[in-house]
């Protein structure tokens, strides 16, 4: 799955995934309006809206981008509806070609990191049958509990050839307190990061490894040494747009292959009809704003690449 | 929700807490076959006798305890049938009187946190209405992104009276891999622990906080520096019985009031059936070796706090 998010990156030229976190108050008017009047003001109704929104800023905009990345928490807050929602935008994101990304961030060990992997990158047996329940392509998984958490989604992964971005250095301003403390000299998230490298070592695609990293748009600085440390690990770069991060910031997140990271922009693109600069389109028209982010957030982190 | 945990705790004369991961070859033959028969070997035929299994050992069990801990992860492998049996189980758990610990493991930022901590412990906004969407009593919650990943579950929590576990020391054997490291020639465990103490210190119940910490049985000495650390926060004890814990293990994860901790068994007690010490009762009346098994638990740790 690592290839085909490398040749998904190459043939668009875009080394971008666009973060389906839909909130609510994203999702417009109108939109809303329809679920709820089929049904009702209900959990139900939420995920429909979500879907229903989802469903157009795909459309929009698939044929530009490689890789989506749905936030999971954004539809487990709807509970079962919700997480339905979440399992039928996996489904109509991988029929359009498109890497999905589950931002999940689980972590656990032994047999429950495994439970976690073939829910959502494996597949469960149930008797004699065996089943993919979320089936993503790519998942996020927290480190703190060390091999013992990560290892079980490494072995799921490696049977299914799909992947993980494990959280190295994470984009949020508190991310510092546990994650850059000094240990022998180096902080945490550069340990973390030797893990990945070696976690990754086990489970190769052609060029790069099918473990990657999570580290923020929001801290270019251990961007470059992070990229460094884990020469042959895609790095899932979040933060850009609306957290501050500018393609400008994230050169050194590459690889002088020009490949090796894949940045993450969600509200900056779908919520761009609520931005001064995509305002012309109307709410009506949040797709299309959707597709000018996109086609904008793109020229930014090209020319910035070329500008190295 | 603290104060709830720490009355029944009182009441029972137990601080136990008896997990609720169903994997499907701990399911009794005949509880498998009967889902299968009405639902096929499917996922919801998977969901239905983990269900069924659940309400069992609840059953036979709700009057000695006073809580319960479902791991998420064992659900979710099922899909969305998989998580309905998780909300079902939850339900069922609170009108029999116990508190709910939803072993959830989330952990993001900001919003994303947030949208966690709405959907299992707080109440989510659609249009004019708000929905409980799993409702939880506690959740457990990973440290790793600092502050901003933590808050969010505060804030709901104090609205809702509900709870908090952080994992601080995991019972796993590679749970040192970055816990146990030394920053300022401490290991990184107390610092989270410290964190746990000044978050607690917002949200307080009678006597003890209603942000507690997860330590492991597993790591006894760091147990006992840990109740220091955090006096204020109830522990939970997951690695009892199967991972290797013992009573005499866990005296130092309690206060001096013989309050402060909770401590987990999961296979021990609802896979009981398959330990010779309770084959006694067979496969047919599983339900009954989880009750004798939580009756020697309960037995084992009132004897090691005796001898204190």
């Amino acid at each position: 799955m690592i290839n085909k998010l490398v040749a998904n990156i190459k043939k668009t030229g875009a080394p971008i995934v666009v973060g389906l976190d839909p909130m609510l108050n994203y999702i417009p008017k109108h939109v809303q309006d329809k679920a709820f009047a089929e049904y009702g003001e209900t959990l139900e109704g939420a995920a429909e809206a979500i879907w229903q929104f989802n469903k157009e800023i795909v459309d929009k905009t698939y044929d530009l981008i490689p890789a989506v990345k749905p936030q999971i928490a954004m539809y487990e807050q709807f509970g079962i509806p919700g997480l339905a929602a979440f399992k039928k935008t996996v489904d109509y994101c991988k029929e359009k070609g498109l890497v999905v990304i589950g931002d999940i961030k689980r972590g656990d060990i032994g047999s429950t990191s495994a439970a976690y992997a073939v829910g959502h990158v494996g597949r469960v047996q149930v008797g004699s049958k065996t089943y993919v329940p979320f089936d993503e392509d790519f998942v996020t998984v927290n480190p703190y509990l060390g091999s013992d958490g990560v290892k079980p989604f490494v072995d799921v992964c490696k049977e299914e050839k799909k992947g993980l971005f494990i959280l190295v250095k994470t984009s949020n301003p508190s991310s510092g307190e546990f994650q850059d403390r000094l240990i022998d000299g180096r902080p945490l998230y550069e340990l973390v990061g030797e893990k990945v490298a070696e976690w990754g070592s086990e489970h190769m695609g052609d060029e790069y490894s099918y473990v990657g990293a999570v580290v923020g748009a929001t801290y270019p600085e251990m961007g470059k040494v992070l990229r460094k440390v884990m020469p042959k690990s895609y790095i899932l770069v979040p933060g850009y747009g609306a957290q501050g991060g500018k393609g400008k910031d994230l050169v050194h997140f590459f690889n002088e292959d020009g490949l090796g990271a894949i940045i993450n922009s969600s509200r900056g693109i779908i919520a761009a009809y609520k931005q001064e600069a995509y305002a012309k389109y109307g709410e009506e028209n949040f797709g299309d704003a959707s597709r000018a982010a996109v086609e904008d957030m793109i020229a930014d982190i090209r020319e910035s690449l070329e500008q190295k």
